[in-house]
């Protein structure tokens, strides 16, 4: 038995496709002279890019825009004016074509290499991409098209690119297996829109698994079995029809409402980082936005997105939710989420560090330019605000007077500004254990059970040594979960939750019981929490 | 006015000696023969040595054995065969005696700067002072004797090494300005050893203060004044006088036993690092060793120190205590605690990482081998085991296992065990949730405060960005610590507190008032806290 990391859920059975990488070997292309050269670099560019342009295509009508994106962005990169004259820089100095590609190429990979920036370093993949898409066209080597492979194929690669998986049928592939991607890799992403289940980090996948092997791919566990007994495959089988068979069953609580087995009215609401994660939400029946992750429009640029940008953002979700609630979180940065043009000091300690309504407070021009935002994308919505690791009531305090402030100024420039209510996240033990205190100046409670779990039971949840301790069931956890329901209640102010915790059906039950109002959990998750909150008593 | 780090209390007023550091030129040294050099090079090891144990023999009357201690050190480097046969080389290869002392202690140092331990690092002072002291014999320079300083001076220099402070006299000397060093360096160690005022790390100090000038040295604050008035000059009297007075009316409570102002009983203990710390408690009237921080047996040094040498460090404190309580918290690892030989490996966020109880129910041979030295000193004295960073039952169980099977082999080995009491220190935010629980699972409850204040309010305390909410005064820390201290006198077990805010005249109080039995603080701030106690009612 094989085991990588189960990225994307269902069992795949099927026979193997390997795809094996081809030597991309150019020693025996002679140099006639730069222009030749050049112009064989300058045909090979155009139909790239014409290639690439119908793979994005395909992709976006498989697999949604997101993907797409990545596409349009080797378009542009290879038309990078830097990129185009290093090449034929390269070219004067006597390189062959194929030899300015790649010399060019892996210089850029290895200056992005070696930047800090996460974000940044996946442009390596990008770039190896487009070296190696070039390289195939100037030696006139046919790609790889997924879109060919019979149905009944479980496809395993060393990596998945875009351009692999342009074409790529739904219908005919029954699981994907890669050697190296975790959760929020290219392989793993496409999958999951796809539907179809993938196990990723699969260490030798193309040499221990044979072209026309017979595989179980356990996208819940990452398990995979090579040449399973028909006594398997039938367990397999009903497991996977079971899961089909409740996801259909899901689809009924699409446009009830949340309401208790005793009857009493709850509220499942979704997270989001973008405004294109509206659709989700809605599309799954999402009576709110609950979580707003404001942060991820600060990445992943080379900028600070300006007023004007955010209120755009803003507003778009405000309208999209149609006079729903819109929970938007504050800046939440620092910690594991850097932000490279923010310069935030790299600290021993981040997750005890200078973040979130911490840096906002010391950096307070910053925070005008989102609160100014929010409160003029006000008019077009529900809109709250959340503020993200309270941990005293003066956070709160100086928080609410530049809300004010900025209100103050944007009537005294004659803009219309809502009431807009200002609520706190509570997942700090700061915030919990003086949740009594806090009730009494927040409009609202979320409870954000990652860091909660991971604060109160001193545990890095990125740490594989103390792991095991990470468990939102611990009973500290759950004793600081349930002070905080209980004195929003006697404050008399709505409360919600929206870490993993929300979507868990361990913890919903007593969720229900303490008296939790709203539930905000990930759009592929909503059914499967209002189903579960149906069926219990609150 | 400069400013620095004030690392020892007290305000001296005087004279400034600015020692500048000679330049050790041998350039004009001439290589007559290798034999030659090789006897200059022996000659100036015997000088070295002689002088060094002079200098030590002094330092141990003045200072401590503890300063001597140092010197001892640097006189069995000196015969290091390694060092000495590398000297040798190097005049072989035509060096003269003062280029062979030079190369070779400079490859020492840049050898141990690039050690990741920071106590290794501190040998690079230690190799300098050796280098420096060993040209100054070879080329005939006096070194600079701060025994020959005339009273009233304070003393500014790059650094004070211990060979520089060895015949000082503490009545000449009023205050230490150096440019480099913090609270943990030689010059403040000695300082503090000595009763004199310093102020360490003020960049510049030997070119912004010139020989004669008339100074005010403030060790709370770190601030120097340059030529103060009369004025500023009588208010500093003042105030040290008064420093002064407090400290003799400290003295009366050093055979009192700590009594509230209504009469209830508490008692004061002291936190030690190594056996030879319980005698500055002993002087200073501590009733216990409430925090032997047994983390510093393991510390500096190649290996680990066996069962056997641990036996001896933990009977040795029993016996010193005579039958008073000696609370020893076991390997308390990891987080800013580093040990080399131990290769814990470096982590994102060490503080909520695999440390103290995690790692030691881990490494289960490295833990027994504590408890079984903890339970064989356990004959010779009244011990209690305490268990570091709790954050579950399941941990306290599986500790009490481990103690139970290592008290079943020792007695099978036919070796007298006494019961000793198990408790915890309650550090974290989950220990002091599920307080109520855990104190039916330990035989006492012991609040670390330093800990519990960083986990509760999401602060590193180190994090200068964040350090003003890292405040035990802060409003949730002093819920989790009143929660702990009433469940903890509910299940009718001692309560006592080992971190900074045992001495902190904000807390004392409440803690009276809500019941804290036991004050372990610093051996100097043993009879601070009794008076305290003495003025409140409980």
């Amino acid at each position: 038995m094989l085991k990588g990391t189960g990225v994307s859920d269902g069992c795949g059975i099927g026979t193997a496709v390997v795809i094996k990488e081809e030597a991309l070997d150019y020693s025996a292309v002679i140099y006639t002279s730069a222009d030749e050269e050049k112009a064989r670099l300058n045909a090979a560019v155009n139909t790239f890019c014409k290639k690439t342009e119908n793979i994005a295509a395909a992709l976006e009508k498989n697999a949604g825009e997101k993907e797409a994106a990545i596409l349009h962005g080797h378009i542009e990169m290879i038309h990078d004016p830097f990129m185009v004259s290093q090449m034929q820089e390269q070219i004067d100095a006597g390189a062959v074509a194929e030899a300015a590609v790649e010399t060019v190429c892996n210089t850029f990979m290895e200056m992005f290499a070696g930047v800090q920036d996460e974000l940044t370093r996946q442009r390596v993949s990008d770039i190896r991409d487009i070296r190696d898409d070039m390289l195939r066209i100037l030696l006139g080597i046919r790609s790889v098209d997924l879109g060919a492979v019979p149905p009944g194929s479980v496809l395993v690669a060393r990596d998945f690119t875009p351009s692999m998986t342009g074409r790529l049928k739904k219908e005919n592939v029954q699981a994907i297996v890669a050697e190296v991607g975790g959760m929020t890799s290219h392989s793993a992403i496409l999958a999951r829109a796809m539907g179809i289940p993938a196990v990723l980090s699969v260490p030798s996948a193309t040499q221990a698994i044979r072209d026309g092997d017979s595989l179980i791919v356990d996208g819940f566990t990452g398990e995979i079995l090579t040449d399973p007994d028909a006594q398997t495959v039938a367990g397999y089988r009903a497991r996977q029809a079971q899961w089909d068979q409740e996801k259909e069953a899901l689809l009924s609580f699409c446009r009830l409402p949340t309401v208790t087995a005793n009857g009493v009215q709850k509220a499942v609401y979704g997270n989001i980082g973008r405004p294109e994660d509206v659709q989700s939400v809605v599309q799954n029946g999402g009576e709110g936005i609950g979580l707003f992750r404001t942060e991820f429009l600060f990445m992943d640029r080379a900028s600070e997105p300006s007023e004007e940008e955010q209120f755009e953002a803003y507003s778009t979700v405000a309208k999209a939710m149609n006079g729903r609630e819109v929970i938007i979180r504050t800046l939440d940065i620092g910690g594991d989420k850097e932000i490279p043009y923010l310069s935030i000091e790299k600290e021993e300690n981040p997750f005890l560090g200078h973040r979130a309504i911490r840096y906002c407070l010391d950096h307070q021009e910053l925070f005008k330019r989102q609160l100014r935002a929010i409160l003029r994308a006000s008019a077009y919505g529900n809109l709250k605000i959340m503020l993200p690791l309270v941990t005293s009531a003066q956070e709160i305090e100086a928080a609410r007077q530049l809300i004010d402030t900025c209100k103050q100024e944007l009537q005294n420039a004659g803009v219309a500004v809502r009431a807009v209510p200002v609520g706190i996240m509570v997942e700090t033990p700061a915030a919990a254990l003086i949740s009594d205190e806090l009730a009494g100046m927040a409009d609202f409670f979320s409870i954000g059970t990652n860091d909660l779990t991971g604060y109160v039971m001193a545990v890095d949840r990125g740490n594989a040594a103390v792991a095991g301790l990470y468990d939102i069931m611990q009973p500290p956890v759950l004793r600081a979960i349930e002070m905080t329901i209980k004195n929003a209640k006697k404050a008399g102010i709505p409360v919600g939750m929206c870490g993993e915790g929300a979507a868990d059906e361990r913890l919903i039950p007593k969720l229900l019981e303490w008296g939790l109002d709203e539930f905000s959990v990930s759009a592929s998750s909503i059914l499967r929490t209002r189903k579960i909150i149906s069926e219990q008593n609150a």
